[in-house]
């Protein structure tokens, strides 16, 4: 057997774009409760109460919404320049950039479809301010008192012209392993959910049925509890954010979702349960064909609206309306 | 930065014994809804609905309640190799068998405290039959309709006369990482948690009071769902099982906890939360001191017991009664 | 002020006719976890564990599914007299019957759509066996240890062919008080949810698209606790149990929902929160227009499917097609 | 059978005395999510969202924390007038008020232990301003982006040096009814839980082993779901202030309780789920006797500290110390 890759160790943190920045900081910070770390320019940084670093999103203005990043940790510094050379081999390398706030040097490269990537090691750990520390050593900061507030970043799923492509790149060059995958009778994979750790996913592929390149189908921040999907949802209604699916549970990674699109325009998941973890080294990745599909869609709740499998971020049909 | 190790992937399964294996078993399998795959001699084998493999428990009747191994699972059969040749050198193996029922050839091995251990690569997946059989396919069988069902083994807890010793043991014979501890004021570590995955910890190790070696503080098997130990507790309470304490919530780990004593004598602990998970690869281990220390044991709900802190299997003082 | 009456206490039980009388007891028995407290005839008696009385849910077989009969418990002896004297004078008057298993005397009576009703004060307190007594006082058995065990009965809902002189049937001749309806713009009231106690109904009036007499919408048991919701689906998930809509919150009534069909072909509501309670004395009728009626009929969660308005049982279109 | 009367439909407000407004409003307010709708003089009237009246708290700054009063509303304006002559004729009455912010005029009267209610028909209903309105007709306000909120007042629990002669007066002059009751071996009566409604308590009187008159126990507001006591233990655990006991369950009522003491020094309860409801028009009460009276305070869960069966607002040793 092939030894298994250990150089990558988790998501590191996403970037966004946003029409509407004042709508997409009031989604994330008062109904969210997350909190804002820095603000420069056109762009303002957030973590959720149990994230550790400086930020796992940032949040800039844009004519259109859309992926500024995706950023991924290696498991050391060694790792980082072994996956360097190798992505440079794969011609996707774009080049290091200093860094950002909240962490050092970064190596910029895209996925075939051409979402923009990094890959770094080194990162600045947020410290609470004396109102914001806790007496439980464990977490960062207190549990915020707005909204219903998430506890982490959990995972980015993108659209692609080729799900295939991607994916073999993500595992080639970085050792992300197949979790879960769909494959039609044709014979085509539209779907493929990959990690690095016992997750599920950090990553998941999904086909562009618009043909686009790079685009956002949605980041998810996770709550881990099933009632706090009941409890945002109350607040969503309350508060005129349009929910677009659930809650309901996916059998594929048995997450216990909602999905709702922030002002901006983004989707955003959320995240209400554990799913499951994968702890076995050897992981056969499941594959759910068309017979299968509809409970891999959805194991229990509602079907999932049309446009979920359509619209992402930019949405070429909005700009052409413009 | 030296490499972190990539060597052991899981807890595979662990053995315990019982004095009263019918008690052990109705209160596993009725209760907790456990399947059973296979009975062999004084021994039961047992699984979780959500557990992959052939077994993640093993019962065996005997005249006291204690463990009888742990057995991890590496990352391949080249890292399997590689760790036996270290647990070799530390004068700690025992040597190979030739397998069990659900495993193949596995190195058997002592912690510096006593408690036996095994390190294995090959595993039997196990098959449901057709009546168990799921349109879940990231699901190895249905979710059973009897009791509440825990859906994996979690992690186990060992008292010991020597906490650093066996904590630096299982760092450097077999990469685990270090994620809590308590150190009194007086320098002294009586409690220490660690894992090989993003899980706070798949083995603690305790300070043992009573002086014993190779004792089981606990076992845990995990709901991840809050509400399911409020569920288990009713039925606890409706069928005459003892709960010791909980439920409540650590600080340590952030774990939803419940422990009850099952009719063998052994403690087990239910978790009903998914606590938090460790993604950063250059984690800084928690120390928690005795000013911080009623916060890291309980973080809301009661105080534990004191016998929490001194029980364990066998127990010497009931040894002493018979 | 008119001062309200005091005269009906409570939804004793309902009987359901089914086709399929195996496959409708082992959904209420295995996956519900109800009790079967008699068996006669072509009838089984069941009951939830936290109902006090012989049964609440009298399953007959019959050849097609639908309403047998519904019946109420009135506050005492005296007003029992009274109201059978009032609803003699309504004409839609039965007479008496000397009783049942579990009951007294009841008298029969219809609604002006022609539901079988009866109205009693003599009822039958369950009295568990041994092995099904438990400690907790207030609770007449041990809570099973099948399926997902729902607690009590909570109401019933039925279609009719005219919402408003239903309603004011139930409200001048037994004193219901209108909680919330559903007026359109045109005045015509399709919908209305009516109570004798701080629940916001017992029995809900809707209207009959196929213009037909006396059918049943759905029945509903209480489970009181969100969590339960997404295990009994995850149960009907698992074991082929066809989900129509749900888990998700109705505006209305605030009920956190589930609807299934059940294999004799009637449809049952599963109630996961309290919904909210009506304390007021002096309550004014929640009156959903046209314009607020998307939020009424789905506070969150997906859009109910056409049929759950269409559908009931006996189902005029299924005899049709026989 | 004598018939029940129906007099009384609930508990309408209460008001508590606190040392610490500041710290009360704050815990109240930013915590507990409640919201402020009137002040004046020394008073702050408080709503919970699904509160329908002008307040349902009255905070009043005083030298120690205890009852200001409690309120009942009645079933009509008749009903108030047959309960006043009632009153009167018990010696217990004290005469009309004008009324207060949010109700008009009241009958003011005492327990035998000399706890000050009023009885009032009249009640403002509260109006949100547009920012808080809903689009759930069915709730007066939105859900609060602050803390953890509460939804409504559940009841009263008070101290007594005679719980029968207390409870007697509630049953006779005001036609509550007797759901749970603790009668220890030597027959003595030492707690009674009562209610007008299906909720097993409106109103509790437990034995004052400091032989005071007149002491409150605590208030309690209420969740109604599990998960909610989880997430406010996590924010007192946050926030500095102590639980007293809880999430447990208690076997009495089944409420899923916990306790806290405000800043101001009162005991408040949170009700984390429905417990049990009755609508048995003729329930016989539960007599919890010595040998079931653990599982009767504690279902599950841990027992409950000393202090608790002890301490009520005022506190006499506080007193005596200062």
């Amino acid at each position: 057997m092939k030894e298994p890759l250990f150089e990558v160790a988790q998501l590191a943190h996403v970037e966004i774009y946003t029409p509407n920045p004042d709508g997409t900081l009031w989604f994330f910070k008062e109904l969210l409760g997350m909190e804002e770390t820095q603000r420069e320019g056109q762009s303002v940084y957030l973590r959720a109460y149990e994230d550790f670093y400086h930020h796992t999103l940032k949040v800039t203005e844009a004519r259109q919404p859309g992926l500024g990043h995706v950023a991924w940790r290696t498991t050391s510094p060694q790792a980082l320049e072994r996956r360097v050379e190798v992505l440079k081999a794969t011609g996707l390398g774009r080049g290091w950039i200093d860094g950002d706030h909240g962490h050092g040097p970064a190596f910029q490269f895209v996925t075939p479809d051409g979402h923009p990537m990094e890959l770094l090691w080194e990162v600045e750990y947020w410290q609470a301010p004396p109102e914001l520390a806790t007496r439980l050593l464990n977490r960062p900061q207190k549990r915020p008192l707005r909204g219903v507030p998430v506890r982490r970043l959990d995972h980015v799923n993108l659209l692609t012209r080729n799900v295939t492509a991607n994916k073999e790149f993500m595992m080639d060059a970085l050792g992300f392993r197949l979790r879960e995958h769909i494959v039609l009778d044709s014979g085509a994979e539209v779907g493929a959910w990959m990690s690095v750790s016992p997750l599920v996913h950090e990553v998941a592929f999904m086909g562009d049925r618009l043909g686009v390149g790079g685009r956002l189908h949605h980041i998810c921040y996770w709550y881990g509890v099933p009632q706090h999907l009941s409890d945002i949802a109350e607040v969503f209604s309350e508060y005129g954010v349009a929910i677009e699916a659930g809650p309901g549970k996916h059998g594929i990674s048995q997450a216990y979702f909602m999905y709702v699109l922030e002002p901006g325009g983004n989707r955003v998941e959320l995240f209400g349960d554990a799913g499951y973890l994968i702890f076995d080294p050897d992981w056969k990745p499941v594959t759910w064909k068309e017979a299968d599909l509809d409970k891999g869609i959805i194991w229990y709740g509602s079907p999932l609206p049309a446009e979920y499998f359509i619209y992402g971020t930019p949405d070429p049909r909005q700009e052409a309306a413009d």
